[in-house]
């Protein structure tokens, strides 16, 4: 059985995402999205909100399990028995980012491996970080969310 | 009539921003520098003293206005009638947050382009967070800031 | 009158091409697409088979202008009374290539200024040199040129 | 049945090459190291070369397959039943170079998806132009390539 | 005397410092490895910590000089004498960081020369954010830092 | 005795080079400029003519010695004792491509290292590429070379 785990703070989930994870799932007999929870972090959202968000998005995707985590990914894929982490990479910063970070943990653990996906071209510009200040300041961000959800974000 | 906004936080305006305002002028009929002010971001100088330095840079030039602003820069631009934003480049790091940020303005409000222009060579390392830290720890930064504004700069 | 330069080699010309000289028109009033015919150069399409194409896909467009130049760019721009020079990027090679072009264009002559468009997202993986090696291998190219010469690209 | 499309010059094949097949093998139940065989293009070395040497270092693979094509790779992946391609990157510049064409492909055929996997640190510098330039300049190239293959590379 | 600084957080020291280190010995009669104790920034171990780990790294090496600083680094090097700074490239983001730094140094005090290594292919990824990340959370960061100092971050 | 290797096509040599090789020159006793002459390369300027530009732009600097050679630079570097290898730094795609070759030449003779200077900013748009488009096309490229060879190429 092939599992793999999607990690991220998803806060909140975007159609950036969800395009990466639908892509990736043919792949995969498993796909475990992993939601941080790092006390030490802020984020705009709860972690039941930002689960709750994410289920309701693949609640007819068998294969996809929503859970959340704290600690090392590597720590984490060992436990899922995931030994495949997916990533999104949408340009050359996120590339150096993401790599950097997929080699530490192979060094971690040689047993996991990290598989990248471009995202496709007109979604290469969704970022949580622009998305959120867009919630902030009462902008209308749903089109950049997945539809399941979207009637969250549509500004009145 | 063109209108651009040179959006940005100024704190403290330098040659490097001068250099790209001055470059783009003879493009527009108006340019609005527009200073971010954020409330939940912490600045070395205050909104007043950040927007006298840009009035005393510019006082002679008929087409800059200087005005702060909170909330997105799309919605800013729709309410001052500014259709270009104008951002300068410096390196392959500034072009990958910056492209992102102009495609996500053009999906939120597809009549707003953003245009780049590429810093003048010699003043292609400037940077706001490097003059803050100088200015800080008591370096010496007027040749950093505009000619106008030099004096308030020098090491005493 | 503010005149631009967009100069290339349109072997074909592309929907990206044709994205950022639309986005741009509203800045000039005249645009000229300058088409590179360096005799030491191989191209895939003759020159004049690459200007019918353009002329066909501005043809409505007043502001338009197409020629053909050999030699340095920033002599042209002089000779057609072109100040600026525009020209699309797409990822961070790109980047890092043209705005060297531009710092070197704008040494040799400092009344010319390159102004930068992002490509559209949906657009930033359009490459004339994939474009060339899908038509060379008789593959279907037609959604990658501009509409009003897609025909000619059709795959039988 | 899974199946997916390593393609390349392999000219020729290095440990980098060996390391990025060796890495992705769990992920399918076929994988086709596809040599590019493109008349216009000039090999150091030839096509059966090329392919001895790739078939010696997995002979003991059952699901490597290894053959030569020409044309475009979308159009060799519906001729294989390969719905995956594979793809090894080194730095940013090989990112910005793939990305696009993953992304072209996909648009020429959206049942095709790419992965990439990061070079394991070590073999992240291994380069087929330059392990080419020891090779005619006469140096030793053997450390490059893969173990199975190195007495063919040993400077005598 | 060719004297050079080494400047950095070391929080902790890692293999990748260590290497860059060693390989810029050769070139200096003196090395400082200079650690910054900025009093606004929080760091995971304490100054006296992180200076007694690169001390035993060093112990044997007469030509390593361990010393801390805050304020301007180009400050501190006319203080200690010296005119060039060592820095370890990894990537293209960090390039683009810390050539930038470079540059502006050089522009406070032309007579300082930033000089860069790139960092050992193996090396690489070895990123001390993420072995923080790995020492929060209980994993064994042991093979990220030099062999003198291992037994301290041994997971038990 | 410390040796370094500046190796180049100099076709022609640039104020680009001249600032790397004299800013690099207080860390050497002995500085090799290697000028590349690949018999499979097309160069715009003979060997005779680009080893005489450099040796008149550095003929009272005693510790430079201009050399021609062909084969690999690693091999150069041993036959003239030379440990290092010195290059300039203009941009990330510079970096990428240097980064490699440096990595590459460390692997093959672990006793040579290379150093890297970023280019000073005002500089870091000197291409020889473009240098040689402008000579080709009667472009006056003077600015663009060293003092001592400039009437050489100002344009009559």
């Amino acid at each position: 059985m092939k599992t793999a785990l999607f990690p991220g703070s998803f806060d909140p989930i975007t159609i950036g995402h969800e395009n990466i994870i639908r892509r990736a799932l043919p792949l995969f007999d498993k796909l475990i999205i992993a939601i941080g929870s790092n006390t030490n972090k802020k984020y705009l959202f709860s972690l039941e909100q930002r689960t709750n968000w994410i289920k309701k998005v693949f609640e007819k995707d068998a294969k996809v399990e929503v859970v959340s985590y704290d600690g090392l990914t590597v720590d984490f894929c060992k436990k899922m028995n995931a030994t495949f982490i997916v990533r999104g990479l949408r340009n050359s910063s996120d590339y150096n980012y993401e790599s950097t970070i997929a080699q530490m943990n192979h060094q971690l653990d040689n047993s996991i491996e990290t598989l990248f996906l471009q995202t496709t071209p007109h979604l290469s510009a969704i970022n949580s970080t622009i998305v959120r200040d867009i919630i902030i300041h009462k902008g209308d961000a749903s089109k950049f969310v997945p539809k399941a959800i979207q009637q969250d974000f549509i500004k009145k």
